[in-house]
């Protein structure tokens, strides 16, 4: 047999070496805060929704935009079911919630709709959402990414200024690989990570048993391998899942909640690194 | 005030009206099932793993594509370390493992690699792995689909015979949503839907009680309501779990396991369906 084994290089053509972009900050905005998870389904946007609510808490104008074009969160999550307004039929004006300045494509089209998108579509629409939307003198701008490492974290990470990105996860193993990707894509996009959390740590059952249904202490290691901050853990919460799929995430609706306090000591952290 | 709200065409330029193109089966195959969730994190890569080994103990010859790009699970879920070989430097030989060819960009790159790819590469890839993979007579070809209506979907729609897609989600509310986007788009797409699939239906404690973690009933409903078949429910499971994340599936290792048994069940309901 000569048969060879076969690189990458040698199926596909192509090469993503980085080039010079110009990062421009998000107009209106002071710092870009990027949630991302590199895997979906972990929560990301449970976290974002209330994790902006408890920046937002300590004092900070905070916004939050949605990215994630093929499954828009915001609009359910946070209860909106208006179109946004324009004065001039190019720009966007954000739509105030709960004090929190949003954005979604989920605002535009029907909530049942797909986006099917490809690539290049994507990006025009997060071109879009980052130049033309009216941002009102933000102190936050937490943007809620979407699953991957494609055209919506190029984009942000080329020609955005995004002050720093938090990677949300869960502690499962096959969830890890994802995590572990994305903090090499950051790494090497040149994002500065500024930590992760480990979501559905665990389920607390009513007699009080943990059950560590998704594993247990692998996003604090994988912080501890690649020397990031590790953020804190969030447990596996019913009132947390009940208050986003109702509409009004959980900070906002019961901030003295146990899981609400780890929110804010997570968005304290946070704040505290940009003063 | 005269502010207009804005409709998505006025806010993004692009049309996604379907054109015609010729459909190719995927070669060395008979049959062509995706695995699709339009979320991420439900499950799906495991579904599609069990269930591929559920087919395969049916007597059928069975093969998974892996098509998630930005965040392959086959190589870990199913313990291949090895890169595929090539007779002629273009083509790929599929690796076998528990008795299934294999395919996955995982294979191509390091574990922790991130594909920081923009849409027409993903197409690119999806391609050789549709038309340049030596798939060896296999009965069915299982598609493991990355979450989304991006680029990836609509390759294989567009250009590929896809006889039926499972969508698999958890019955929270927010990820039915995307289940229902991702309804449309099939129906839009004219990919026939098998049915769907309640993964993560409720996890049950030691002491017996059902806990609804992710809410209840709501993808039974969708399918009711979208008129599509339901073809069972998954308990959350962390047996199921572990033997994901250490790279034998559950059907593998047990398949006298009640989940095992109900991976069974559902692959028995779809093979009839192309007998």
């Amino acid at each position: 047999m000569d048969k060879k084994t076969v690189g990458l290089s040698d199926a596909f053509k192509g090469n993503a070496a980085p080039k010079n972009f110009t990062k421009n900050p998000i107009k209106g905005t002071k710092y870009t805060i990027a949630i991302s998870s590199a895997k979906g389904g972990v929560g990301k946007s449970t976290f974002a929704m209330n994790f902006a609510l408890a920046l937002k808490s300590t004092g900070s104008k905070v916004g939050i935009l949605d990215a994630d074009i093929y499954g828009p969160s915001l609009p359910k999550m946070m209860s909106i079911n208006e179109k946004p307004k324009s004065e001039d039929g190019k720009s966007l004006v954000p739509i105030n919630q709960y004090g929190i300045q949003c954005m979604s494509i989920g605002f535009l089209v029907d909530e049942e709709t797909p986006m099917i998108w490809r690539g290049p579509m994507v990006t025009s629409a997060i071109k879009t959402f980052s130049q033309k939307v009216l941002w009102n003198d933000l102190d936050f701008i937490i943007v809620d990414m979407p699953p991957g490492t494609g055209d919506t974290q190029l984009t942000f990470s080329q020609e955005i200024k995004v002050d720093g990105v938090i990677i949300v996860s869960t502690p499962q193993e096959i969830a890890l690989l994802d995590v572990k990707r994305g903090i090499n894509m950051f790494d090497k996009l040149k994002v500065p990570i500024l930590g992760l959390v480990d979501n559905m740590s665990f389920f607390q059952s009513d007699d009080g048993e943990k059950h560590n249904i998704f594993g247990e202490g692998g996003v604090e290691k994988v912080a501890v391998d690649y020397k990031k901050k590790f953020l804190g853990k969030i447990p596996i919460d019913i009132d947390l899942r009940v208050s986003a799929d109702t509409g009004k995430p959980l900070f906002e609706k019961n901030p003295q909640h146990n899981i609400s306090k780890i929110f804010l000591e997570i968005a304290k952290k946070i704040k505290v690194s940009f003063l």
